[in-house]
């Protein structure tokens, strides 16, 4: 595998989706690191500790919860929801260092944000935000499916909506996605890239024909925000070829859908796809909710097969290839430069490190 | 993985239940040494050599027998029960140095032991006994399951009995055994570890329940003997709440169950798991016989499952991790410092080497 | 594994049979490159291009053919048939360094015979002849079998055919090929090996019993010609017992089969396994032909299972184990260092190299 991008660990990850942590115990591996999460009955919390057991490391996610309490599923021995260890098969002594690492978790915009590194320096604060996940305003569907690939592979992929035209063509991508050229704005100190692809005379792809009714020619514009190194946000503004918005920056006439994900780092060649769909349209319509679900999932698949073999292929290569970059790439590659800084500034030592 | 168990080559090892050896050629591993298996016609032996042809490695277990030779499925080069190569295609001439290893063999209690150490060493008088397994005085049911973990983690499993309570609740396990405080007794010059386990007032777990028809509380002894690396036996006492052995040392009024494991490493991370449950009650009752075989198959596999995820847990954990050891794991804790020490004279030279 | 034949990359390879190469893309893997394969429009030639798109190294044989040209299945990069890259998305400028590599091709003889070395010393003239293979006095049939061994173990199984006996007995294996002596010839220069079996009298297996209609024995050659690395022939004739060709060289009593596989190196632990059976009789009757393919894909797979356990085996094995060879090994120990001679000529200096 010639490059493979490096985890930058003083960062906030999502783990899971709000929904997807209840009562039942859930695995998750962030970062190299298994965690275990559950939702706590004393106060509605997302409990997030790591998911090996301090006595044979069984994996807790493999066990049962008994109040907020997990019990070992192999001797038994019991955890708190701050990690403490309770509780001891055939002892009350309880070994002073018997505690597994409890993880900070922020519960925002739908997400189940965890930091897996230096805890000092974890400020929820820094959580970037994707409100309309959660707003009254749109409705959202969802899903997350594991990729094996190594996580750059998903972040080139998503900075690049050229790839649309080839491999989700009859599903999002017309031939004006690949042939119109792309303006991208880098903000190094937020660790923030933009790229923006404004189509003025564009076919209707299916899955926007479809949800809006829209007949003919659109207007189409795709403008990314990628937070590095986890959530990427397009923002999508669909209208009859010609109508732009007003004067006073309302836009009635246009359909706007907000296409977020979370890139998460699950280990060495595995990331964690999680996807959602918010719209400001048709938004009682269970009938374009399940479409969108539906399509959308066919078009994620599309990418976890095309990055699955796309990593395959780069494992058998010999090291030391080189890439051929084009225009299309200004924001995968400014992309690439700040997680590698990213990476770089949070293994400094006193900053936070492994 | 942190800590792989070594294999002491000089011991005994079970390779199979004399049973499954008859006149189909049958494959197995043992400390990485793949072996092929069969019983001669002529003096009803069991045959033990090795499983890779001189000529080209093929492995004789994939051939077939004529008469008590193995002749090679690959080019016919055949061999007789000493391991000689007593035939060649195309030529009347044997190589000299045509010769696959036969091992040394004892069949003792339903068990075909085998040696693959320094076979000037191997005796057979230090075979351990399991005599009630091949005794007319207690009826036996059996199996194998191979295990895809280190075999210190079996060690480690069958050495600490709480786990009973968790992974086998509902079968063998009630929670007075992960309550009750062990008593541990260690041979260190035999090799030999004892584990007991004295519940006076129990839950009757539906294993002992069904097959001794005992309603209510129950008095359960668990008196482990370890002969490592290889022997496992477990003397199982079930009796009303209460009734003790006579004074004499007479126990007309228990349900005695001889619990026997071989544990037997087969390669790095693959152990085969023998077992057998022999009783001294109800030992005409096929129903029984059947019952008793299911459940403990059953009992088996939930180990098999959790061995299989717990090494594949230890296989993705950075090394350097440290245990937290209680009360429970002092069998198992003396069992690795046997191991060790077997290992480490095992290896000395002029005693028997690799 | 103890020895893995190391790959000849100065030579010429059978990538594909000729009716396998189309409008539909093939990917193939030669000497570890990854090929793509397609047939052109334009002039109708086989063309053999590098599998993986210069951008980001998606493979091209996941992509799709714009008449004569590729489009890669992820962004878009097209490459016209001599590798040069003719269209990139967002732009009209192509990079300069934009090309996959275009390899040698030579069809002929019903194969796609590629180079993967050196260029500039391709000669289409070295490539070896199987004229039989296309000719209209032979009917052919034909396929391929990827193997997951190393592609010296399948030039071990072709060069001695006393395996037929142990591992085709009931098919193409009478006791008398085991029991035959070989005579061996080596070409050093031209990279020739000939083995041949001269069976006087003999059973006559199904293969040819029931496609010859000889009933009782039979006068059976086997004549092997094999021209390192890639090509072996088998010339096998076949007549009732004791009838031999007439004094001028014809041999109408007689039926003759060549028996062709190319043997080509796809990857290390994997061969592919292309073969073919020609006949000189029954030419026209359809089921002597689906017999034959039949029959002859049987002991194919026999080989491959065979093959792929052999792997398995001598991976599992300790380094510096010592092979026994006898006399039937002569043409495969030949083979053997005819390969290594090529393997470090191809690698001198000057010579062509990787």
């Amino acid at each position: 595998m010639p490059h493979i991008t490096a985890f930058a660990r003083n960062q906030w990850y999502v783990a899971a989706f709000t929904y997807e942590v209840g009562r039942e115990l859930v695995g998750r591996t962030v970062l190299g690191e298994p965690l275990v999460l559950y939702r706590a009955e004393m106060d509605g919390a997302a409990v997030v500790l790591s998911d090996r057991c301090v006595h044979r490391r069984f994996p807790l996610s493999a066990s049962r919860l008994d109040g907020d309490r997990i019990v070992c599923g192999y001797h038994g021995f019991t955890y708190d929801t701050t990690g403490a260890c309770v509780g001891v098969p055939g002892q009350t002594r309880i070994p002073r260092s018997a505690r597994v690492t409890s993880y900070p978790v922020v519960e925002q915009d739908l997400f189940v944000w965890v930091w897996i590194g230096d805890p000092a320096i974890a400020d929820p604060a820094s959580v970037p935000r994707a409100a309309h996940m959660d707003s009254p305003d749109w409705t959202t569907v969802s899903g997350m499916e594991p990729v094996e690939a190594d996580y750059g592979l998903l972040v080139d992929n998503l900075l690049d909506l050229s790839h649309e035209t080839y491999l989700h063509g009859g599903y999002i991508g017309t031939p004006e996605v690949a042939e119109t050229p792309i303006t991208t704005e880098v903000d190094k100190e937020a660790g923030v890239v933009r790229v923006s692809r404004r189509m003025a005379d564009a076919a209707c792809p299916p899955f926007y024909a479809r949800s809006t009714g829209i007949e003919g020619r659109i207007t189409r514009w795709q403008d990314i925000e990628y937070h590095a190194p986890c959530l990427y946000l397009l923002h999508s503004r669909i209208a009859p070829a010609g109508v732009l918005p007003e004067a006073d920056g309302s836009d009635p006439a246009a359909f706007h859908t907000e296409i977020t994900y979370a890139i998460t780092p699950s280990a060495e060649g595995r990331v964690y796809d999680f996807w959602a769909v918010s719209r400001d349209f048709a938004r009682s319509d269970d009938g374009v909710s399940a479409f969108m679900r539906d399509l959308n999932h066919t078009v994620v698949m599309q990418d976890v097969e095309a990055l699955d073999l796309l990593q395959r292929t780069l494992a058998s290569e010999p090291a030391g290839y080189r890439e051929v970059s084009v225009g299309i790439d200004a924001g995968g590659l400014a992309a690439r430069r700040i997680l590698a800084r990213l990476v770089e500034e949070g293994d400094k030592p006193g900053e936070g490190v492994r």
